[in-house]
């Protein structure tokens, strides 16, 4: 396939929606409207990120737009336009994927009302797909750092977590499935995760003080979110939210459900601080993990009112 | 180096300058101001679009974003904002060649008034810079795309061309450079290719009809022109402007220089399309190269009038 002919059939796959004046065909994309604009970019690089083995063409293409439109609802903003560069291994994908890959990322940018409004193709030893995503608050708004948790706010997750890393391992050792109703749910939450759009606007609407997707685990990302603050992070370990099936499997391995959910990455729920009346005020699920209060930067770990181990907190999102 | 550690280093590389209102090290960027924005994204891949026998880290760097604010120029828009997806190897570059890379970024964003905000960094099999540029045309100025040529306009082209793809020839095969006292400038056209966008912003503003940046060589990229406005341009390949040096190395291949001038690729100029007084009234130095007419969509070379041949017309950017 010409790189000629590949960008043709991309440009027929994708949709224009509100806010983009000219898309896919000219030396760039142009978009209308005022700013503030959120700007944010992530690589999904095959053998690094993801695996063909346990990941389709479809799920890597959702996937790679899913984790940057995370990034955006982790500002609290709407998703607008979407640039990607798709490099390319010579024995494959093949044009077919590619459409698929493409397919699945223009659903997910219908389901979420933007456009895919350009980007390259080009060869490469892997596939990698590096996408770009611009979005904007809603008017009047201003977009949520990880910045701005003061001591006295609450910590607190959408959804539940642990899912993702547990699908991982699933679909890595397929055995570990056996005798386990929620192994579909927990392959789909690694393969498709559902960026958290609405919740992030609500909360950002609501005024909440800091907020970042859990993309690496909750314990690494609220010590980000912690140290950018420049505030501890207190995370209470019997709350934390454990999704269905994770419990059983860190039983299998001997782990404590909490950790591992505490640990596990790529869950793309969203973690925010801020006082107890604007989470209420929010409207949004929210299950309260921790609270903020002064003292040396970062994440500390409690069960019961004790300090308590997480192990391994250096977990990066990826194939492991 | 870990991945924090070399995000804390890049982030430390780099500026940020007017319509940034928040940088790197959030979940996003954030820029200001009104519409519209001009957005693109390309992708130089190890050994398809640079080898290191040839490049250094400095010089991949600077290509990288030159040829995305390239895309910017032919737009006529001044950039704001780039966004760096950089995938390494596990043999290198290492961290200071990765800070070579951000400096040489740096350098020209600094140079073109833009800042660095933001990105990903990843493992990968190869080097691959994914680069993300944004920018707005001056107020009340709209973006020119490559659409509007009309029956009658002239085309024009900034500077002169076959300079990268002659330079490129050198750095693959230094014997060729011997007793050619251009070598060092053909060299660094094909690595250091300078966006021409005072040139586009001028163009844009004087209200040139259609443009585009000679990424693939101007036969190449004035038969993208023509298609997309549906005309015809004819390329007078007497008129074509041939870069220093590219004349005698053309010759000591047998090549017509013109030919070897229209088809090199990477020059990084602009390709006009207008009326001869938009043209004269931009101020921009321009040669005259052609024209447009009605016809068939697409480019006819021609010489002294007569019909004359191009030669491979399929040039894609990159190694060879």
């Amino acid at each position: 396939v010409s790189e000629g002919d590949l960008i043709g059939r991309i440009a027929s796959l994708v949709g224009t929606r509100a806010g983009v004046l000219l898309g896919i065909g000219d030396d760039a994309a142009v978009l209308g409207g005022d700013g503030p604009w959120v700007v944010a970019h992530d690589m999904l690089v095959q053998d690094v990120h993801f695996r063909w083995s346990t990941c389709s063409p479809a799920d890597v293409g959702h996937k790679a737009l899913a984790v940057n439109l995370s990034d955006l609802a982790a500002m609290g903003a709407t998703p607008v336009a979407v640039l990607v560069g798709l490099a390319l291994p010579p024995d494959g994908p093949g044009g077919d994927d590619v459409a698929a890959m493409y397919d699945s990322m223009e659903a997910l940018a219908a389901a979420t009302g933007c456009s895919v409004v350009g980007g390259d193709v080009s060869a490469a030893a892997q596939t990698v797909l590096g996408v770009t995503v611009l979005g904007r608050p809603a008017p009047g708004v201003a977009p949520v750092t990880r910045a701005g948790a003061r001591p006295g706010d609450l910590v607190a997750v959408t959804g539940a977590l642990g899912a993702s890393e547990a699908g991982r391992r699933i679909l890595e050792d397929p055995p570990l499935a056996s005798g386990l109703p929620a192994a579909a749910a927990l392959a789909a939450a690694h393969r498709r995760p559902r960026p958290r759009l609405r919740e992030g606007a609500a909360l950002a609407a609501a005024g909440v003080r800091a907020m970042l997707d859990c993309s690496d685990g909750l314990a690494v990302d609220l010590d980000r979110l912690a140290r950018a603050s420049g505030v501890r992070a207190v995370l209470d370990l019997g709350r934390v939210p454990v999704a269905p099936g994770v419990a059983h499997l860190a039983a299998r391995r001997g782990e404590d459900p909490a950790v591992a959910a505490a640990t596990g990455g790529e869950d793309y729920e969203l973690i925010v601080a801020a006082p107890a009346a604007v989470l209420e005020a929010s409207g949004v699920a929210l299950t309260v993990v921790g609270h903020v209060e002064a003292g040396a930067p970062g994440v500390a770990a409690r069960r019961d009112g004790a300090p308590a181990p997480l192990g391994r907190l250096g977990w990066e999102h990826g194939v492991g």
